[in-house]
């Protein structure tokens, strides 16, 4: 027996069991999620836009066919938020700047037309940090995302009202993008699962770039199930998993001494790799002994901030309106630095990606923290190493999953995640997770 | 019955069974071809450094095993020049870059470790173009390497001295490095096999860099066979080949529009693209449209310019003796543009590589020719366009072989160029061309 409908605790993946024996149906769900967001949002200010009526007439069209015992597919009906950057046919698409606030998306990104051709339904647009390009989703245009576990908490971010969305049952799911880290990182201080596919698994087609050589989209959910769902369906199929992990390797590195992090962090990497190992995944030991966290944070950053620059260059062409001095700092800063420098680089994430590639090759699964801390005080100072797990994943081009694990002292969500070469093993290990 | 050896006809490939059959061995090669060094090279001017003493040493131990019926491979007792970029542990090694002219490698490059342990010898280091960044081989430093085919025309560049010594008969192949067209360009101009493999299937470790992004070492020979041969004991092993062409996929995309070309240029590609059809192949209509080739050589050069400066800055701090004023001002101009061109350069290059990966999906093999020219004269202007067939390969890191195809009605070489994403694929391809 399924539980009956909850959107504070239902996920995507659940929902087409409901309709398939009747239980509820997709108009159903999403007057539970319109109603939600309008008690909740107020406080929450994820949505940047809200799709009801457009929502309801796809859920009533979906709920026909699921009444006709014709379903698009296992996604049909299913709400999903989409953030900012990634265009939703007639939605305001402005990646969280200012300057593209009256801007109306002609036509649907290519995952989100995927997602509706499978019967997603669109609930609307959610919020960001400005440009993807910053962890905190204090928006100066948009407004400030709350993190719906604890009010005066960040979210996370770039995606954070994707991550604040779904954790506040606000959606059964988000799309979110992620550059380096900008979709594991919310999921992690929200307490979701977050799947970043493999480099263009998910096509760019349609998504406000930041870095055309780092940007990657990506899906939050309440479980590792439901966000490789969606993004099956947003195209990043993976092929059948392992049928069991037995066997496969899996290397937990010792990163303390390069990634400043409090102990409750790495005790809840640890505890789950025991889990992993007592469910029959071989421990090796293998690292990448020059990564360097921080160094290479700063070689990503770089990249970011001049491909940014790049990005918005027709638009600052005309002024700088519409853009904050933080964000128009950090591009101008970038777009300053020398030649030598730039290259630099782009050489050093490229040998990063060569070494990162070979790693992955002798090993299944990288069990990694998340983040350093757990989601913080917007009254706090803003932690300089937040990606400092996450941006290798994006380096490298591998799939990588957020996965809840368990609280902190402080009862905040802690995280840990799974990366390696092949989506479905990852995939199949985050789950083992949770 | 094998052919005896003749130094300017026998190939690497051919050697093992000479030796095997007692005809000749390694001694009596290495002497021929030293022979002819001092015969030849006053004229032609490819060898930096002959390692005479040293390759006949190497040789009697090599003969001794022949003798013995335990060869190391089918390399063993095979003489190789060396590009002068590559390090011989003992041999000067400068790039052709005058302000390292009294350096000396103290140990050799990985690729040229695996050949000795394979049996090889090392003949000598040969010239290149400066620093690896230019196809003329008219080194301000290290001479002018001529065109063994037509005394005053380029052997083509930046490989030019291990083209022109395996065309001249004074080794049995030689490695080079390719970061636009270095290996096929002058492969092409000298009548030989050249062979660029996948990216890194052989090390960079032990070469002095152009761009630690598009450089790849690669083969000259005078078969693809030879070419094949080393490349696999150098660190390129490929799986066995198809054990026919028929069936599959090629395309001859018509870019005459896209590079400036003679006819017989382009009738040499077809006439081959005729005989691979007749040989079974299935004729694909499949093209990168977008793919501008001179829009795309700009952005290797400049990533070239920009990574070069990164490769001498250690040097250039302490001075810019010994750099040309060529060499230097394509360095220092690479050094002088925005980080946001730079930048771009490295995001159109990414993207070419990405669309690149996805053509090569759908076709066993392109073809194309080698170079939009024959040999020129060193009284001609360079043309500029030289590396426009050829750099795609180097883009999408694929490999890539040229292989003669006749002679144009001035009687030079022509050469066509495959490419693919299958190493044994487009070796088999190229070598039914032969």
């Amino acid at each position: 027996m399924t539980a009956p409908f909850n959107p504070s605790s239902t996920g995507a993946a659940d929902l087409a069991s409901l309709y398939r024996q009747g239980d509820t149906d997709p108009v159903a769900v999403t007057r539970a999620y319109l109603d939600r967001i309008a008690d909740l949002d107020g406080q929450v200010r994820a949505y940047n836009q809200v799709l009801g009526p457009a929502a309801l007439e796809a859920a009533a069209a979906s709920a026909h066919r699921w009444a006709a015992g014709r379903p698009l597919s296992a996604l049909d009906g299913v709400p999903i938020a989409v953030k900012a950057n990634i265009a939703v046919a007639g939605a305001f698409w402005h990646a969280g700047i200012g300057a593209y606030r009256d801007r109306v998306a002609a036509k649907d990104a290519d995952c989100v037309a995927r997602l509706r051709a499978a019967g997603a339904l669109i609930l609307g647009t959610v919020n960001m940090h400005e440009g993807a390009l910053g962890a905190t989703t204090d928006n100066v245009w948009f407004g400030r995302t709350q993190n719906p576990l604890r009010a005066g908490f960040t979210p996370g971010g770039s995606s954070g009202g994707s991550a604040a969305c779904v954790a506040a049952g606000m959606a059964a799911a988000a799309l979110g993008s992620d550059t380096m880290g900008s979709v594991r990182i919310p999921s992690a201080y929200c307490g979701l699962a977050g799947y970043k596919p493999a480099r263009r698994a998910i096509s760019l087609d349609g998504v406000i770039p930041l870095s055309t050589t780092l940007d990657h989209v990506g899906v939050h959910g309440r479980t590792v199930a439901d966000c490789a769902l969606v993004a099956a369906h947003a195209g990043a199929v993976s092929p059948r998993g392992p049928a069991s992990l037995s066997g496969l390797r899996l290397t937990a590195p010792d990163w303390r001494a390069r990634v400043d992090a409090p102990d409750n962090i790495w005790a809840a990497r640890d505890n789950a790799a025991a889990r992993l190992l007592a469910g029959g995944m071989t421990l090796v030991d293998a690292d990448l002994p020059d990564y360097q966290p921080g160094q290479a944070r700063r070689l990503g950053l770089l990249v970011s901030e001049v491909e940014g620059l790049n990005a918005h260059a027709a638009q600052l062409a005309t002024g700088d309106d519409g853009f904050s001095a933080e964000f128009l700092g950090l591009l101008r800063w970038g777009g300053q630095q020398p030649a030598t420098k730039v290259a630099a680089a782009y050489q050093g994430l490229d040998a990063i990606r060569l070494t990162g590639l070979a790693w992955l090759d002798i090993v299944d699964a990288v069990l990694l923290p998340t983040a350093p801390q757990t989601a913080f005080s917007f009254a706090d100072p803003v932690p300089a190493n937040q990606a400092d797990f996450t941006a290798l994943a994006d380096f490298i081009g591998c799939p990588a999953v957020a996965v809840p694990a368990g609280l902190s002292p402080d009862g905040l969500p802690l995280s840990v995640q799974v990366m390696g070469r092949d989506a479905a093993t990852v995939l199949a290990v985050a789950s083992a997770l949770e």
